[in-house]
This record gives C-alpha cells, sequence and structure tokens, in this order.
C-alpha cells in the first residue's frame, strides 16, 4: 500500500486521502485487500441509501436535494455514482444535465463516480468498499445512485440499507414496474415529478400492485412518497420514509439480517474474484489458446474444453 | 435432457422444441451442457447482430423493421431482446410500447425475451446458447436488443458480429457518448428519429468525435447512419452498413479474430459459472455461516474470512 495512504489520516476525514483510498481501491492494487481490511473494522456508522430508477427520471437531482436535507441536518453525506447517464458521472446520455455545484463545493458531502463497466463483475465489491471508505472516515450518510436498468440496481439493493426506488408518471404503471423488477427492490418508491399529469393515477395503480402482494402483520408495506425534486418538494417526506424503514428494520432484527445476508453475498464476490485472477496461470491460458481453433472449426465445443481446463486444474 | 428435446427437430427448424430448448437451458437444467455440445457443432450460419443505444432511442421499432427486410430477402430472423424497457420483453419502462405482432406472427421470425437480471453472470453465457439454438435451428440472422447503460451491452458486444449504437438527437452529443463507452464497442452508430430538430448536428459531433480516435488506413471507420424508423426510412442503409462491415470484417480475418475472442471470453464464462457451483459445497456454506457473526461484529474482516475459505478448501 502507497505510503501516503495513512489510515489514521482516512479516519480524520481527510479528503485528499479519501480520494486516493477509493482510486486505490478501483484499481485493484497489491495490497488493496489488507487495507480494506483495516478500514473495515472502522465501519459501522453510516447509513447506506440506495437511488435507484429508469433514466430521467430525476435520481440526480432528488440526490442532490436529499444531500442538502441530510446536511441540514448537520450530517456528512458521502455519493457514489454508478449511473452512467448521472451527471454525477458525467454521462448524462439523455442530455438532461443538472447543476451539482452547490453540493460539490460542500466539504460535508464527498461524490465520487465509479465506472459501471469493465472490471468484471467487480462493480459492487467495488461500490461496497467505496462505501466502507466514506463510512470509515466519518460520513453518516451515503447515498448510491444508479439507473434501475439491468442488473446494476440489484447491486445497489445488495449494497444499501433502504432502496429507494424514483419513478415518474411516464415510467408506465405498477404492472410495468413490477415486471421490470422494481417491486422487488424498492423498500418504498417515489414518484418524481408528481406535479405532470398522470402523478397521482400513476402512484394508484403502483399502490394497488404493492397492496397484492402477499404480505402479514410484520411485513414491511413499502408505500409510495411524491415528490418534484427540482423544487425541493417532497424531500422530507423521503428522509422521513427512509427514517420509518430504518427505525422498522432496527425494531425487528431485520437491518441485522439484511446485513448478514449482504455480507454472504460479498464474501462470494471475493472467493469469485479470487478465482478469476488465480485459475488463469500461464499454462491454463495457453491450454486455452490451443483449443481455440478446433472449437471455431466446431470439430471441438466450448464445453469440452472448459471441461477439460477444469480436470486439468493443476494439482 | 427431456425425451422431447429432439436435436433432429431442432435442426429443422420445430418452433416448439426451438422455444423448449431455450427454457432448457435458461432454466440450467442437467444435461443442458452435453445437448448446447450437439447444438454448438450445428452452429456457424447465422450472422448475429447486436442492437443497443440508450431507453427511447427506437431500438424495438428498428429491430422490428431490420428483421421485416431480412425476411423481404428469405432470411429467417431470430430475435433475442435482452433489454428490461424493450416492448419484447414487456418491460417499457419508459412507456413507449410498440406493436410487434407483425413480426411476431412470421413464421420465419422467432422472438424470444431474456430476463436480465437474477442468474449472477449467466445472462451473456445464456444469451450465447440462445444464439446457438437459433443459428442451428436455421435462423439466418440473429438480432440482440439490449439497453445500452450499464454492462449488458458490453455482453451484447462480445456476443455479436457487428454491434449496432443507436442514439437520437436527444441523446447528448458525441463526447457524451464517448463517455458512456458507446463509442468503443460501436461498430457504427445509427442516428434515429433523424427528423427531430439537432439531428444533423448530432450527427456531426459523432463523426467528429470518431475522427479523432487513432486509425490507419487498415482500421475500420466507424460511420453514422441516420434513420427514422418508424417510418421505414434508413433501414436498408443500416443493413448496407452491417453488410460493409461484415465484408471487411471477412476479408482481413478480422471476423475470425473477433468470433475467437468471444469464444474465448466465452469459455471464461463456463468456467466462472463453473466455480460459483463447485465451490460452495456444504462445508463452505456453513463455515461461511459461522463467520458471518463475527464479521457483522467488526471483530473479523470480509476477507480473513475469505482467505480461509480459500486455504481450507477440501483438498
Amino acid at each position: 500500500m502507497p505510503s501516503s495512504l495513512d489510515i489514521s489520516k482516512l479516519l480524520s476525514g481527510d479528503r485528499r486521502t479519501i480520494a486516493r483510498a477509493i482510486t486505490f481501491v478501483e484499481n485493484d492494487n497489491p495490497g488493496a485487500e489488507q487495507f480494506l481490511a483495516e478500514v473495515y473494522r472502522k465501519t459501522g456508522n453510516a447509513y447506506r441509501i440506495g437511488i435507484t430508477g429508469p433514466p430521467g427520471a430525476g435520481k440526480s437531482t432528488l440526490t442532490n436535494k436529499l444531500a442538502k436535507h441530510y446536511r441540514a441536518q448537520g450530517l456528512k453525506v458521502g455519493i457514489i455514482a454508478v449511473d452512467p447517464t448521472s451527471p454525477f458521472t458525467g454521462g448524462a446520455l439523455l442530455g438532461d444535465r443538472v447543476r451539482m455545484s452547490d453540493v460539490e463545493m460542500d466539504e460535508g458531502v464527498f461524490i465520487r463516480s465509479m465506472a459501471s463497466r469493465g472490471s468484471l463483475g467487480g462493480l459492487s465489491k467495488k461500490t461496497r468498499e467505496a462505501a466502507d471508505i466514506l463510512d470509515a472516515a466519518g460520513f453518516n450518510i451515503i447515498l448510491f445512485e444508479t439507473v434501475g436498468v439491468g442488473q446494476s440496481e440489484l447491486d445497489i439493493a445488495g449494497a444499501a440499507d433502504t432502496t429507494v426506488v424514483v419513478l415518474v408518471p411516464e415510467s408506465g404503471d405498477g404492472i410495468q414496474a413490477m415486471k421490470a423488477g422494481l417491486m422487488e427492490i424498492a423498500d418504498f418508491f417515489v414518484m418524481n415529478k408528481a406535479d405532470r399529469p398522470g402523478a397521482e393515477q400513476a402512484v394508484m395503480s403502483i399502490k394497488m400492485i404493492l397492496g397484492f402482494r402477499p404480505h402479514d402483520e410484520h411485513s414491511w408495506m413499502a408505500d409510495v412518497v411524491k415528490s418534484t425534486a427540482s423544487e425541493g418538494i417532497g424531500i422530507d417526506l423521503i428522509a422521513s420514509e427512509v427514517a420509518r424503514h430504518r427505525a422498522w428494520m432496527e425494531g425487528n432484527g431485520s437491518f441485522l439480517r439484511r446485513r448478514t445476508a449482504q455480507m454472504r453475498s460479498r464474501i462470494e464476490e471475493i472467493i469469485r474474484d479470487h478465482f478469476t485472477v488465480t485459475f488463469w496461470n500461464t499454462a491454463r491460458k495457453q491450454q486455452l489458446e490451443s483449443a481455440l481453433p478446433a472449437i471455431l472449426a466446431r470439430t471441438r465445443t466450448p464445453y469440452d474444453a472448459a471441461g477439460e481446463l477444469l480436470v486439468n486444474d493443476g494439482r
């Protein structure tokens, strides 16, 4: 680990050290695990909130306003954006750029964007590790922002204590949200841009679908909160709903159960990454290369080549 | 493998057998690999085209029209939709439903949607296997439709012979496409909804960025094609550009190089999936469970628990 990465400086909240520590982790530097193990022991203070939903739902604006809300309560806020369409990450595929400079200038806010591509399956591992770094550095609230189409929102639901799914009236009805798998991960929904036509109807249709889910008196009942984040309307309601969900989880032991389940999959991921790195030694890489021409010619198949690599595993 | 899964029926193009074969693979049924190895030997006839881009770019409409274009040439077309926002998959997060019934009724078209979530990292494996099944069943063209935010479009670029990135004037300029990582995967761009304001400017900015990339006289130069897919305008240009890319690749050996690289990562994926299944035997699952409380209490870390699991690997 670079001598400049001083864990005591990290724990004191030094911004330069935080930034370097996240980069260090992002680059999979040797020594990262030892450093992260030290960091992990100092975590446990931050509450982690996932904010997901389709592109154009206003997630970045909402994240921005929610950060300000917590700042006004004196809390330090870390933002991790893994959304390629987010202005935080510089993506903004749909062109809806939001100025973030007001929170960016705040010393009590740390914003980090992480690439959602490339590193094979390592995104959720790295996101969690970046959150650990911010947690150890004294941030009280960590906001993950990610686009809810595909796999990334599942990763975030696996790293967050409370997952908020942001929709807009144009997102379609509750049945569509259910089909897209958003019902399973939402601890609650936000109907953003609620001043637009159709908002009331969209809220009702989601509530109806939520009511159909099997539940008893011990179940958490996900609700729908309305907001117009660009005007700052409804941000307090969102924060209250997060607090209500947190209190509910802490009151009945489900907070620990959720963190335990997340830790289980986190360790599975560490082990999966490990295999990918150690399995592919020089001999096996060569064995694969020499098998490829016959496979491409269809005299062999990828399955028997994989089988041979696994049998001949060098032990 | 179920006795109803008759490979000769599959090879004859029987639709019911194709559907069952894909379900069989999707469910990871025991015997799937043996079946897929047989299927793999019969592949090699289909050309695989990936269609990706941000939600709302009109990918489904374009896929639909492109399928009709190839049908008019007498080619059989398979469509694999892994886009949770696509009307093919029933997602349509942004509400932009397109009627697909005209191609859905055509015996020469087979449409299959695949869930882009859940099965850990197995999506690209299953997508490729579904494509193999369609290839072996006599389909000449396979269209993959996927939303281009995050990981799924990379998976598709890894399965397609030609990758088409669909944008609209509102998608932002070339710099944003570059930041979103679309430049690296696009064999060419389509500026869809080209009748909208700003289309010409958007095309120019992408062309400018493309021109800045390092290249020499042997490089493929990705171009930008304009279309208004909803009116059927530009579909022939897209098909021509696919044909030009294919001819270029076949002429200089890069077709085989691309398929070889794809096969390499395909085998890596088979092996990764294998480890996930075999590593987690009962003893290791129990070892993980008993380590969790101390980790949650932060007297241990996920890294040392993972290390212990890896050392004590049962051999």
